[in-house]
């Protein structure tokens, strides 16, 4: 029997899962040094998962909080329909609450809420609910799979690529945004190496990406934050690829603290700067980034390093998990429906009406 | 009696000392936890001290070592001179095996050698290179503190600094070289507040420069250094100022790794970029930047913090200590015989020839 090698097979690890019953998550604040799977049966576990970032990577919250979804109205029992709604609607709030910045979040739970729109009893609900997000779950490794497709054309062979945080598998349901494109051009043949930010405070691109991208034979090299800027004044970046957790109508794109200044440095060095994204990170009812809001984490993520106080006590601290990268710096933007150019106002609009988009 | 408040008066803390017949230096390494002073009685102690930073800061490393010098001289006892001086030599050379890039370094072991020329026995040599190195000493105050006058006319009332790495007291023998000049503006009565760069991968920023600002009385905001961008993109940054660990003739400046990218962040947001170093950090022998040597430090400093590990085992590392900020994108440098401006190969040769400079 012969096929493709593992790793070019590979959709890199696969970071939840529906159990029949229960979610299963592979908890991402234990890695690398550990890899602890957790069961949650409850919904407000699913909601301190997203919050405690257990699970994290906007696409990988919208796929959790549709289990979550699902978990809340497993739990509703005995109630006639009207108050099980009620009930489940709470639910959903709860589950909105848990981060603000990802749109991803948002767009599952009113996928989950539309999806039980004409059910008219509870099973009914909980049937659709489940097949809801069992499609959110696949669609979205399927879109990380096209999202590489039309990707890994703009990634020259031979290419060092930079990203930023972990927009790798385990930020979605499995194969990833940003790395889903890398992935995508390994899998067309072409050799690729990886410059992994580490990415402070929470140092996804050491815990997460260099992790990952290890597991799948993908040359990595580890770099603190401060180093980008050299790495590419001496020519050792061929372009930079990162995710996203909000795009506006203009093509502003909101994503890990630290991506706007990446992506000043790739300007600054006429290096080009991508964005993988599927469609459901697009909210085109914010006319611009400045609209998007942005999440303010606790203090002692900053004053700590991997739990050892590195600040002096009563130190002032701003912590935004975020940051808006203006669309005059991105030079693509990739999603599963095709490649979005400048101007985004209509390039995006046109992806969203579902038109496949040429390159 | 009255007087300068003691804030106003501060020096910040004195990290170096001289207690008669060793050297007193308090431990980086433990701060900020930890305010320990060890003592040092022999030269190889003292370029341990250098190459594991429990000292650390160009001019503060010119300092250490001329007492390096002093310790080795005390030690060679019973030996006719010219072997006194071979002896000596090898001190020297151990001392400035250190670490290559800081030019203090080489800077202030050559004025030890010089002091001790015209000696003619070993006694002679003692007290020739003790009193050269109390001379060392005592200029690097004063310089921080003619800097921070020179400095302090460019920071307006109000100012938010952003400074990258630590170039306080903690980096010469007190003072500060760009925090002297933050200093200086304070005592000129102006309201200033910092914004610190936490400084991966050795946090000098959140471990050190956050510390002495703290007891100081300074306002500051620690920062991770994914957030600079951020922090100037909304406005919160009015002008930036490092110091420097080896200037070439056209004003390429040699400071901490991640100085470059603030550096062209500034530009971008057209926020003034400065760097304030004293003239011993001036390498006129070298015509630019790209022939300063760049220490590459051990892989551990980025895997792990305080003994946690944080990245996977076996990841590739990258971990250049330094990097290089052409003088295109330096606004001026202080020194303590006055502020330089573009074209730097011209106002830095006319400071480095003794001339008082105007701004």
């Amino acid at each position: 029997m012969t096929g493709p090698s593992p790793a070019a097979r590979s959709t890199g690890i696969e970071p939840i899962a529906w159990a029949g019953n229960h979610l299963r998550l592979l908890d991402q604040t234990r890695l690398p040094l550990a890899e602890i799977w957790i069961d949650l049966h409850d919904h407000r576990e699913v909601a301190a998962a997203i919050r405690d970032m257990r699970v994290r990577g906007a696409p990988a919250i919208g796929v959790a909080a549709a289990y979550g979804v699902v978990l809340a109205a497993q739990q509703i029992s005995g109630r006639p329909f009207p108050e099980f709604r009620a009930e489940l609607e709470q639910a959903i709030l709860l589950l909105g609450r848990t981060r603000p910045t990802a749109v991803n979040l948002f767009w599952a739970l009113e996928r989950m809420r539309t999806s039980m729109a004409a059910a008219r009893t509870p099973d009914e609900a909980r049937a659709r609910l489940l097949a809801e997000a069992l499609s959110i779950h696949t669609q979205d490794i399927e879109a990380n799979r096209r999202m590489g497709r039309h990707g890994q054309v703009l990634i020259p062979d031979g290419a060092t690529v930079l990203t930023h945080c972990n927009a790798g598998a385990l930020a979605t349901a499995g194969y990833g945004t940003a790395l889903g494109v890398i992935r995508a051009a390994r899998e067309a043949g072409k050799h690729i190496a990886v410059v992994a930010d580490e990415t402070r405070p929470l140092l996804q691109g050491a815990r997460l990406t260099a992790w990952e991208l290890a597991r799948d034979g993908i040359p990595t090299t580890l770099i603190a934050d401060t180093m980008a800027g050299s790495f590419m004044q001496r020519g050792a970046v061929t372009c930079c690829i990162v995710g996203a957790d909000r795009i506006a109508a203009n093509g502003d794109v909101a994503n890990k603290i630290g991506t706007y200044q990446v992506a000043v440095l790739a300007k600054e060095h006429s290096i080009p700067f991508y964005v993988a994204a599927p469609i459901s990170t697009l909210d085109l009812s914010l006319s611009d980034g400045s609209l998007i809001p942005i999440e303010e984490r606790s203090a002692g993520e900053v004053t700590r390093f991997a739990g050892v106080q590195t600040a002096p006590e009563g130190v002032s601290i701003a912590n935004p998990a975020f940051d808006i990268t203006p669309a005059r710096y991105v030079t693509a933007i990739i999603t599963e429906r095709g490649v979005a150019r400048p101007p985004y106002t209509s390039s995006l609009q046109a992806l969203a009406a579902g038109m496949e988009h040429q390159r």
